[in-house]
């Protein structure tokens, strides 16, 4: 049997001759080599993948290439955030160049967030751009990171404050990789998820709320939640590709959430992205309630829903050291969502209904993260 | 008097939303505060330039600048190819970032090439894409990096193996400012001048023939020069924005050439890149010719003008130790025009006939090195 051609389903990013498809389904690792040669030929390949990835998911990705005819170096560099460094992109970068990988290859990255991020930046400059393939293995990154073509890697200002927009020539969501997964991991991503509910489909965050605990289990309504939320993401992109204006929505609890995760030092053993946004999501709710744009019971609703998914919601869910406001507004005001001075934020009217508003004033913020802070 | 509202000439670059305009003419460093201004608004800027350069051009930039009431920060780094590094370009993405940059502001490159691209890809790749304005200082900056919209660094692996496109917002070519060229830089410049002539105009390579004492001397000539030859890459890159076909044509001379100036260790008592590109398309003119595409009258006309403009033509022009046929091969095997595994040269049928060749035999091309260096 070819998985290829049965992959339970697929979401087309509508890019013009950037287009791109996101296949999602139980099993389809197995079936890279197949996929990547239908679609690239027979080139060569760059796997970039981590230690904890490799171990578990990297063998099985060289026999399906290898079944395929497709040669491969791999690469595989130390987990966690500390990897999205100029340091690490530049190892990537010898390596590709070393084995002389040419424009039309590949570099393929099996792994989350992080590698998918270096690896996607890597091929966004060898050569000024080579072919990119994404294998996410988390919840997070196969509904985020492996849509929209964002890629990069932290500085010591700021988190993915340097990168490029390269979008991929396939994605593989294999969604029984997601099964290894930490439980706390599979939460984080599910953030995500339920951002998509959250910022236009007051529908999918209704059948989230029903069939969370399925979602979790993995099966139909796994793949269900991960189309839905890749199709929302690539309706935006589509719509927005350099995120000059819709694109933003997909911030929604992000401004927050990347001043927050910041503020805690990226100490994973803290607070993980996707806990952030849970985090932001929630703030966003309420800073739209306090300022009378959304209903106090939606923000409510978005409270008990994350909470149930295991999610932090407030500031001071993060353990350690407490934030202070200060430091928020200093992160805030580094974020790359600043234009001229006002702070852009994503708002909502309520569940589903997000915005962008454009010239939120510093004041405003500050007072609602003193509220907060009090609570 | 205004000089934007009359620059002597202006070549629109056609990229859609991306597109922009070069204007050509002399004076137009005092007026970039107000073209800046006038296409970009109030924005900030990070001036990106080199010591040599600072030192005759910046004052009066920084002059314009405050004239039109724009804030800018400036970077100043050493001359000469080896700032093409990744060490550089960290400091200059790092200084923008200090400078809290956002993504409408700008990064403005004043210098020749190097400046250019190093200046050009920082833009590229802070917060995934500034706003990039280049004032080429140079002749070889004005009629070839400032059209086209390619930036990078060098990697110890290769030439500008590193990079992106990435296009900028405007660009100023003063011609007054090459008066304080050297002579010998001039003439490399030149040779991209020829090049426009050589790989599809045979008219402008006769006006050349005709008025080259002419450009070099300044005035209007010039400016006809610069402008046609912006027009002619310009007219290619927007057939062929990422270069996957025709835009390869600007090639002609170039992977000769990267192969020579890799040789010469970059080393720019040795040979600059214009020299390298003289040589080059010398070279590509003898081997079509060789390989019977295109009269050998053609190849020794060609030998004859860039000779008479100062430029060498063959390999053993090169000063310092002999460049073996061994090495270029190396070299022309990591150039990135390279294809699984055949070469991909710009060959021509004669003057203002240049074609791509995609399937040259490596062996063909050593036969003809040797021969040449036997000559």
């Amino acid at each position: 049997m070819n998985a290829i051609d049965r992959p339970e389903a697929a979401v087309r990013v509508e890019l013009g001759e950037r287009g791109y498809d996101i296949l999602i389904g139980s099993g389809l690792l197995a079936a890279a080599g197949a996929a990547i040669r239908e679609r690239l030929g027979a080139v060569r390949l760059a796997v970039v993948t981590d230690e904890n990835v490799a171990a578990i998911h990297l063998p099985a990705l060289l026999l399906a290439l290898r079944a395929a005819d497709l040669d491969a170096i791999t690469i595989v560099l130390p987990p966690g955030e500390a990897t999205k460094s100029l340091e690490h992109l530049e190892a990537v970068v010898d390596q590709v160049l070393e084995a002389r990988l040419e424009r039309g290859d590949a570099v393929v990255a099996l792994g989350g967030g992080v590698i998918g991020d270096l690896a996607g930046f890597a091929a966004a400059i060898v050569r000024r751009g080579m072919s990119f393939v994404q294998i996410p293995t988390s919840l997070l990154a196969q509904v985020d990171s492996s849509v929209g073509g964002k890629t990069g890697i932290n500085s010591r200002l700021g988190k993915n404050l340097i990168g490029a927009f390269h979008q991929p020539a396939l994605v593989l969501a294999d969604t029984a990789v997601l099964d290894t997964l930490p439980a706390r991991e599979f939460a984080a991503g599910y953030a995500e998820v339920a951002k998509y509910g959250l910022l236009g489909d007051a529908d999918f965050f209704a059948w989230l709320e029903e069939n969370r605990a399925a979602v979790f289990a993995g099966g139909a309504a796994r793949t269900r939640a991960i189309a839905v939320s890749c199709r929302a993401k690539a309706a935006i992109v589509a719509a927005d590709e350099r995120e000059q204006g819709e694109r933003a929505l997909l911030n929604l609890g992000h401004t927050f959430g990347h001043a927050l995760e910041a503020a805690a030092g990226f100490d994973a053993r803290r607070l993980v992205h996707g806990e952030a946004v849970a985090i932001g999501m929630a703030l966003a709710h309420r800073f739209s309630a306090g300022l009378g744009l959304a209903p106090g019971a939606d923000a409510e609703r978005v409270e008990r829903h994350l909470r149930a998914a295991g999610l932090p919601t407030a500031i001071s869910d993060v353990p350690g050291s407490a934030i202070e406001a200060d430091e928020l507004m200093r992160h805030i005001g580094q974020d790359k969502k600043v234009r001229q001075g006002r702070l852009t934020f994503i708002l909502t009217r309520g569940i589903g209904r997000a915005f962008v508003a454009g010239d939120v004033s510093p004041g405003e913020v500050r007072s609602f993260l003193e509220a907060e802070l009090a609570r």
